[in-house]
């Protein structure tokens, strides 16, 4: 477990290296959700996500030895890319262990970081033990992309600073993959905003957080087909579970189209370029998929931008938005 | 002629209405233009675009009377929405004169708005005299686009701002269709920054601007096709030109193409949206349009974000990125 002391701590590493980045408002996105939504741009962060607070807080908590041995980390993308730029931040080297089917907008961002690239198949390899044994014949400290204190108190810095920039929330609205940004924020949230409702957001397709809160343990689900990139994984993280299951009220769904529409008006109205992943939290709150806010004050996490303008385009054209 | 102190009262009666927007940096941008790029986004200004600050300081310049009655304005979109959303700010009515052809996301803003529409055929009709005469039927006040000091002077908040939160600027470089962003920056950066250079950038395929600073006096270009819809003028304002003259060094132009690849840079490493008129001026920024900009402080407008993402996919698609 962490407490918001961890989050405190992590705001204290990451300052001045990290971007504060802008809380976003919108009349029409106010107006769509009927309620008065502060949404978190961390698609202004450095490396285009959130991720790059908790990479870089793991690898500054690092003892100076271990650290200079080099970092490695598995991940879909933007886990990849924090870790490999807080890395050379740090002078030391990183190495990334990748999907063949990463987007290779974020392939080429990792690379461009000066991390070392190894690719591995998402639908026939465990990330987890390609990482394993790199990191063993290396010496290597593996750095996870969610299931880990430092990863979780670092994202949960999103949530501290929204608060100390906005006031406290009613509801706060966080996209889902393995768990560590809303564990992180919840933990930050509920601590500096007393009796905020934390609410998680997963694609339709890749359920498996709503479902382990459900059966009350952690549920394994194939690897899902969305396109959140960023929330495919198949099951919580195994420190962030217990966090959720204490701190978070519900996780919600949304589909993929109505994911890519909240793309398209990011894009339109609001200016701001949202990855699916990014979109998600947003999207269940236009959608209505969030009970009870209302005439609230909703915090709402747009988790990150790195989606290359060719993979906008094809999405758009996959999922016209309505004619008007 | 306008001053300063024209600017100054503008940024007096838009204070509290339109958005004091961001100035963006990117080490990206800096590193492909070897300066250090301060861009202002005026994407998020109210409306989508700078145009906001020249309507709302001609409609509140207004006497009572003459408000009441309404306003009218001719415009290829932007200058539209800006006037359209100023008018239902001070209550009064609008009637916008819009072309057939202009981008259907521009159009639906400003109806939506609560402006009344009128089109008109912009390769056949002169649109200021559609709008002079509907002006004087209905005894509506006419707001042009940029010829008009109190437009100008609008507009010119925008460099203001740009050197009072950022310091004094050694290049401003300005995008260019009628002249009224590109006068009114000039005029107040030249008086707050001394020393600064005004560039200004219009498309390859419409450089009345450029080719009136040659010249000696306004040349008119038949209507030129380009993306660049903003910036789709045939002459610079009568007002406009000799401020230009005075005070701005040279107009330079990049072509569809580049505006294009900057409107991708911006939307992947950015994560802003750009509309073609918005993205010129960083265009000739980052493709060395602009001389003498090596290690200094320049200024770039970013004007404006309306592009619909139907839009933005077909000019992606026409103009695809380099690959890698």
């Amino acid at each position: 477990m962490i407490g918001i002391e961890d989050v405190r701590a992590a705001a204290g590493r990451i300052a001045g290296v990290a971007h504060r980045t802008p809380v976003l408002t919108s009349r029409t996105v106010d107006a769509l959700a009927g309620a008065s939504v502060l949404a978190k741009a961390e698609c202004f962060q450095r490396g285009g996500a959130f991720k790059f607070r908790g990479a870089y807080n793991a690898i500054a908590s690092l003892s100076p030895e271990t650290r200079a041995a080099g970092v490695l980390a598995y991940s879909s993308g933007n886990h990849a890319q924090a870790i490999a730029l807080a890395a050379r931040l740090h002078g030391i080297p990183a190495v990334i262990v990748m999907p063949y089917d990463a987007p290779p907008t974020k392939a080429a961002a990792t690379a461009g970081y000066g991390a070392e690239l190894v690719r591995y198949d998402r639908y026939d390899q465990v990330r987890e033990d390609v990482g394993r044994e790199l990191a063993s014949e290396r010496g290597l400290t593996l750095i996870p992309p969610y299931d880990h204190p430092d990863v979780i108190a670092g994202q949960g810095t999103v949530a501290l600073e929204l608060v100390e920039d906005c006031g406290p929330l009613d509801v706060l609205v966080v996209c889902v993959g393995g768990g560590g940004l809303l564990a992180g924020c919840a933990t930050a949230a509920t601590a500096v905003s007393p009796g905020v409702r934390v609410v998680g957001v997963e694609p339709a397709a890749g359920d498996d957080v709503r479902q382990s809160l459900a059966a009350g343990h952690r549920v394994t689900i194939p690897v899902p087909r969305t396109v959140a990139d960023g929330q495919q994984t198949t099951s919580p993280g195994e420190l962030n579970f217990p966090i959720i299951q204490r701190l978070v009220e519900d996780v919600v769904t949304v589909t993929d189209e109505e994911i890519v529409a909240t793309m398209v008006l990011a894009f339109e109205r609001m200016k701001v370029v949202l990855e699916p992943s990014g979109a998600s939290a947003l999207a269940a709150v236009l959608t209505g998929r969030v009970p009870g806010i209302a005439g609230r004050r909703v915090g709402v996490t747009l988790s990150g931008g790195n989606v290359g303008a060719a993979r906008f385009a094809e999405l758009v054209g996959a999922h016209p938005p309505p004619a008007g």
